[in-house]
């Protein structure tokens, strides 16, 4: 990571998580237990990398980033929600995350689950309150809840996990991995792993992106150019987690990898690691070019693409 | 019933399902189960209430029901994910729903987390799609969207659902009922059931109605009025659920109501079921007063509100 972005992402960190501590101070109205639940997945770290990348965009279309700051807490919102509702037992079943408990194993799973919906929500609420901050022109408000929603919802995130709860069936099937996508049954693999991370990943780096936009009042040129930008670093990013996890278990365990990873429908099982690599450069140089309308404004924007192939965790 | 109320009903539900039937369709970007996970509970029955109230609120303030519609799909829809996320075995563990199956018996735990979260986020999808369509001045598409949140997150429905899981402490305890809440234990059960109900059932309601009242445009005073109406009605709603829980006992049973039943902290139990009803009148009598700047135009939520307390099921 460059000293530039370091400093940039623990920066945009702080002032968000001073933002998150307001928006997640008690109301009168409210019972303890659930901001408890819901401050605790919100402050187990994180790299803040979605609030980073609703600041960066909104300085790349003229605007201030400490005027985008509800906004960014919101996306970090509802990815937290989602983190906690993947974790619990009917989903992935998760007992850890970040080396910390997860949220049902400390507070029930009932909790976990009301802690996920009211992250949501306030979520939305906080979008709100930017753009009325913002004092966006007509139809703006609503364009920034709308494009939100749609990234978080059945079309982008919650569409991916149903995807890649479905890709269970996927994975328990011997039939593919390592043929470099050549057969009918690993194009249709390489299909569905490509709408997974896509709309798990993807579609909500894209909608943190047009947040900040859309409250720069950016034109339409601009938004395009961010949201190829970020299918691409979204794409790329998942792409880097399937090898560091293939690299990972190497060091670890002195080989190729486990039978459950050759097992999994990743971008590593699918094409091996070289080609995964190849396509995960591609989609770098792709975010790259997608960044020249703004010039340098875009600093921030190009080392984060640069870090995202380069982070070793 | 009168004529007039259950007519009324009918086109509401009517014109709001044909409106939930185009917001449910399926979009290209969508894996195909979500969708008919989300429809199964939408499409499952029930009254269309708080669709009704933004419609009733909305003409009330002079703006046509058909103008809102959107919205109160939104309203319906973050109902329906609450009982979807209710019945699920972490929370009461329901296996039926109106005589149907629950939507995790159907389609699995999982997907009915997810069907829930996809369910909220559309909603709020669906009020910004309709700020927008209503044109409203500066700030009042945020507005709308702050209301909805604020009453269906901790603030609201979700901090009532919080407070009902911990009350099963209280429900577990003899040491309360039928004390007309002389006690001071008793006056804390009933301050608790009050909170519970208040947020639980009436904030949604009240939100129903603000968010009619928003798209119209209307001024302070009258959406003080809805507010006033849709406590009172709420929670006079609620009492009078209780109150048919234990008169449907007596039907089923032919006594006087089970052990579990006394057990549980219900406005029955805590008061009896003849104060009870006072306290439901009461109520009523006050959601009429709250109406009176509306005059005449305000008939369908005078009608709504005798309907509360003298329904049977």
């Amino acid at each position: 990571m460059t000293p530039l972005l370091k400093r940039y992402l623990e920066t945009t960190s702080r002032r968000v998580e001073k933002t998150l501590e307001r928006l997640l101070r008690r109301k009168p109205e409210e019972p303890e237990s659930i901001r408890q639940a819901m401050r605790y997945s919100v402050f187990a770290g994180g790299k803040r990398l979605r609030p980073s990348l609703v600041a960066a965009a909104a300085e790349c279309c003229g605007l201030k980033s400490s005027k985008v700051m509800k906004a960014a807490a919101a996306l970090e919102m509802i990815h937290t929600y989602s983190l906690i509702h993947d974790d619990l037992p009917a989903m992935d079943d998760d007992d850890l995350r970040r080396g910390k408990p997860t949220n049902h194993k400390v507070f029930g799973e009932a909790m976990a689950i009301l802690a996920g919906d009211g992250l949501l929500t306030l979520a939305f609420e906080a979008a709100a309150a930017n753009a009325r901050q913002a004092n966006l022109r007509a139809g703006q408000a609503a364009e920034l809840v709308r494009v939100i929603a749609s990234g978080a919802g059945t079309s982008g995130m919650v569409g991916g996990q149903v995807a890649d709860l479905q890709a269970e069936n996927w994975r328990a099937r011997p039939a593919f991995g390592g043929t470099a996508a050549g057969s009918a049954i690993d194009r249709r693999a390489a299909r569905l792993l490509e709408y997974i991370h896509l709309h798990k990943t993807a579609a909500l780096i894209v909608a943190s992106l047009e947040a900040g936009a859309i409250l720069a009042e950016a034109p339409p040129a601009q938004r395009r150019a961010l949201r190829s930008y970020g299918r691409a670093i979204g794409l790329a990013f998942q792409i880097a987690d399937d090898i560091l996890d293939v690299v990972g278990d190497k060091k670890k365990l002195g080989k190729t990898g486990s039978d459950a990873k050759n097992k999994k429908l990743t971008y590593a099982s699918l094409y091996g690691i070289d080609r995964a690599r190849e396509k995960a450069s591609a989609l770098i140089r792709q975010a790259h070019r997608a960044l020249t309308p703004f010039g340098s404004r875009a600093k921030p924007l190009h080392d984060l693409a640069d870090y995202i192939i380069a982070r070793d965790k």
